[in-house]
């Protein structure tokens, strides 16, 4: 165990893309848990895309975080000291501790995990990202056998499971993915019909035609994540009554008005195909959860969907990873171990 | 009877808004027609937005007009002759019969009317605009008790349809229109809890400030069929998980990529505010158009439902009524009287 406090704060609002100057690591006073609480040691923590959102001081589903304020996350670990009923010290347990050595949490705000849970599994493949690809596909994408599916960043922990879950219900899955590594292991580890390296094209008219040479027969579904120049490409190749469930636009955080125009062109799109749209925001969703780990949790223990995971070493390791795996710096699901 | 066959063709692709140069009157031999078809002589045509759609040479949910082709839309009518069963000459009818003084057209392409239907009304409040504005409100905008509703154009025949029937099922609902004329109908004849001119704001934080001070719990749902200045001002209002019909973007039919930025930022709404953006081509839903005029017929009949035309006279007058109404000249369906 250790006995120092240490969490990374926002040390300033970034312009574009965060550097590691927009973060500081901080150490304190170890917090104490009050009544109903408990403390956690953090022995893994989540990184993910959204984070990117709540660094800016925009109105968003979400407070953004302060400045000087430890930024957010999910983090698992083992219960130090508890305040609170149903949570035993020593267990395994999961919450938002933000990217901190310790967090203090009300009980009610823990999920207490089996032990020989693989920690780091609750934070992707079955965690936030798992579910959210889970959720989306069959709320929004509506997939159905014979149809086509694309999705971007397909390597990571979202798109990989929107990719073996669609696969596993007959729909072509298209990967788009930056680089060739990153395209083998959508096809060999994933499972997907056909992988597209973004970073080999110029543009979007060139990226376009790449994937209408693998969707013969149009898009269906376009699991939305990364917007910019993917969504460019994909939008003229979508099938009448197509989904797009939105589930991020990481191409675009920071992005500012006039960085890239074709909301009329874009709007066109979703009027003359009849498209769906659907904004997804996971933490809608969370009643489904249990549903989604007792349909999903078994096939992940018997090797039927793969996951990877990108681990970063050290809480100070933090900042760096969170900034390379905003621009594709990873290939799966971004963890910390402390 | 006219022994004339006169008709409106496409001259030429409109750059941007249309001009009369665009279209031009022909003349020509009466047409006969075949088994199976019936020769209709026109008494009223329709004029929609949509039309501006089919001018351009652009990929869309329907062929655009051929340059020489007859502008395509639908006329009521009186038989002449038929040789199709089913149609009896002499019946009053409607089919897509262009813009043109006859039609040939296949019986069954053909609806007959009830003898003393008011013909217009088959066009506007119990035809294709009213059934939109009928189906997309159920289906996409999905209306609940207590909620706030903004519809652009909402005199026309669309909106001023989802206005009332979303007042008559207890929303707060706020027109958007221009100019005060129309601004008071909307409120006098409509039944609208407010009305706002958008030709009073310079911009769109003008008009923005002016519809949230109409809708101070936010927006619920957004009858989209303008785009442009009126999306740009609605979109930061609306609340979260709020649905966008989207049947239409006049304010963008000719726009040219990069006239209008904000597709990042309209992307980002729809993520964090979980909004359900659905594309509304009405000819998709007509199976379900025999249950609309079941249900909004009698209202009609009842006077329940009020609805405003605006009659040009003669098919040549129709280009000018189509320029002006695109730039929002008329008041309420947009007649022509032949």
């Amino acid at each position: 165990m250790s006995s120092t406090y240490r969490r990374i704060a926002l040390a300033r609002r970034p312009s574009g893309d965060p550097v590691p100057e927009d973060f500081s690591l901080e150490s304190g006073p170890m917090p104490e848990p009050g009544e109903g609480e408990v403390l956690i040691e953090v022995t893994h923590l989540s990184l993910d895309p959204y984070m990117r959102g709540r660094m800016d001081d925009a109105k968003s589903y979400a407070e953004p975080v302060a400045i000087g304020g430890t930024m957010t996350g999910q983090g698992v670990g083992r219960v130090l000291r508890s305040r609170a009923e149903d949570v035993p010290e020593g267990a395994l347990a999961t919450g938002i501790t933000g990217w901190a050595s310790h967090a203090v949490l009300r009980g009610k705000d823990v999920r207490v995990l089996d032990e020989g849970t693989p920690p780091s599994s609750v934070l992707g493949v079955l965690g936030m990202p798992g579910f959210t690809g889970w959720q989306g596909l069959r709320e929004y994408g509506r997939p159905k056998r014979g149809e086509t599916l694309v999705v971007a960043a397909a390597t990571g922990p979202v798109g990989s499971m929107v990719g073996q879950l669609a696969r596993a219900q007959g729909l072509r899955t298209i990967a788009i993915a930056g680089g060739e590594e990153k395209c083998r292991i959508a096809r060999e580890t994933f499972g997907f019909d056909a992988a597209i390296d973004h970073r080999a094209h110029e543009d979007a008219g060139s990226l376009r035609a790449a994937i209408a040479d693998a969707a013969p027969d149009g898009i269906d579904v376009y699991w939305e994540n990364v917007g910019g120049r993917v969504l460019e490409a994909v939008l003229p190749l979508m099938n009448t009554h197509g989904r797009i469930p939105l589930c991020g636009a990481v191409a675009w955080y920071g992005a500012t008005p006039g960085d890239t125009d074709h909301l009329p062109r874009a709007w066109r799109a979703i009027l003359t195909k009849r498209l769906s749209v659907n904004g997804l925001i996971i933490f809608d969703h969370w009643h489904h959860y249990p549903e989604f780990l007792k349909e999903v949790g078994p096939k992940v223990a018997a090797g039927e969907i793969a996951y990877i995971e990108d681990v970063a070493e050290g809480l100070e390791a933090a900042p760096e990873a969170f900034i390379s795996m905003l621009k594709g710096g990873n290939t799966g699901k971004q963890i910390v171990a402390l």
